[in-house]
C-alpha cells in the first residue's frame, strides 16, 4: 500500500549528559507549539535496553504476546508501543506519516540534520566538529571564543527563543 | 497531504472486569502472530484519566511542553505518546496508517465491529444483545443454553484457537 509521506523538517539538540538538552527541547517545543505548530519530539533511551514501561499492564501483555503495535487510549492521550528495528530511519518513516510541521530530535549526534549544540565545559568543544551545527548554547559566556556559530546563553534561553526560532526556520527544509 | 489508508479488519473482545479479556487477547494475538500476521492491539484505559506513564521522564517533559507526539526509542521498541481527541476513530485512523493485517480491540462495546463476547456470570448475558457478536467465551459450560452463537470454553482457550481463528477470519472484512 503506497502513501505519500510528508517532508519532515528536523532539528537536533545535542549535548552531553546534564548539558540541558531536555530543558532546551522543552523551551523550543513550547515556543513553536504556542504558535500553533505541530511539533514532534524523539529521543533515544539513554541506558541501552528498553524505555521504562509498566510491566504487566494489559497493553504490555498484548505487546509481549506479539502485537506489532499495542496501544492504550486515555482521555486526551494515546500511548503506543511499537516493535522497532532500532534504526532511526524506521522511526522517522513513522513520524513522517503524521501531519507534523517539524521534529525536534534530542541526541542522535551521528545524524546529519541541523544541530543546536550545547557546551557545558571546555571538553565539550569537540561537539562543534559535528556536521551541520547551526547554533551553540553556552553555560559559560567566555566560551564564545571557541566558535563562530551564533551563540546564546543557556542561563537565558527564554530571551533567545525568538532568534533561535529564526535560525532554525532558516536552516530547516520546509518544502510544502 | 493525502495518503491512502489501508483497510484494517477489526475484532473486538468484550467482557466485564476480570472476565478474561486480556488473556483471550494474548492468546489470539499469539496465534495470529506466530503465523506471521501483523497484529495491532488497542484498549481503553479503564479508570478514566490518562494511562500510567513515567512522569518527569524526558519524553514526558517534551509532551507536556506541547509536543503533538513524543517518543523514546529503545533497542527494539519505540514508545510514543500522542495527543488524542478521545475518539476511537482518531485512533483507528492512526492504526490504519500502519501496515497491519488486523486489529484486536479490547472493549469499546458500543462499537459495531465483530465481537467475541466473554460471559463470566449469568448477569453478563445482556452483553449478547450487543451488535455483531460472532462467538461467545464461557467460564460455565451450562451457559451454552443462553446463546445460539458458537461458544468455546474460557478454561480451554488454546484448544479453541484454531476454530476461533476461522470464525474471526470468516467474519472480518479482509479486502486487499
Amino acid at each position: 500500500m503506497n502513501y505519500q509521506k510528508s517532508v519532515l523538517p528536523i532539528c537536533q539538540i545535542i549535548g552531553y549528559k546534564n548539558a540541558g538538552k531536555t530543558t532546551l527541547m522543552e523551551q523550543l517545543i513550547g515556543y513553536f507549539t504556542s504558535r500553533q505548530w505541530k511539533v514532534g519530539a524523539i529521543k533515544h533511551h539513554g541506558h541501552g535496553g528498553e524505555p521504562d514501561y509498566q510491566p504487566g499492564t494489559d497493553s504490555q501483555r498484548h505487546y509481549e504476546a506479539g502485537a506489532t503495535i499495542s496501544g492504550v487510549q486515555g482521555e486526551s492521550q494515546l500511548q503506543l508501543t511499537l516493535r522497532d528495528d532500532g534504526s532511526l530511519e524506521n522511526v522517522l518513516d513513522f513520524y513522517r506519516l503524521l501531519d507534523l510541521d517539524m521534529l525536534f530530535m534530542e541526541g542522535y549526534k551521528k545524524e546529519d540534520y541541523p544541530k543546536i549544540v550545547i557546551l557545558k565545559d571546555e571538553k565539550d568543544v569537540e561537539l562543534l566538529n559535528l556536521s551541520n551545527v547551526i547554533a551553540v548554547g553556552l553555560w559559560n559566556n567566555e566560551m564564545r571564543a571557541f566558535t563562530k556559530y551564533p551563540t546564546f546563553s543557556m542561563h537565558k534561553i527564554e530571551q533567545s527563543l525568538s532568534q533561535l526560532a529564526t535560525v532554525i526556520t532558516t536552516h530547516l527544509d520546509f518544502k510544502c
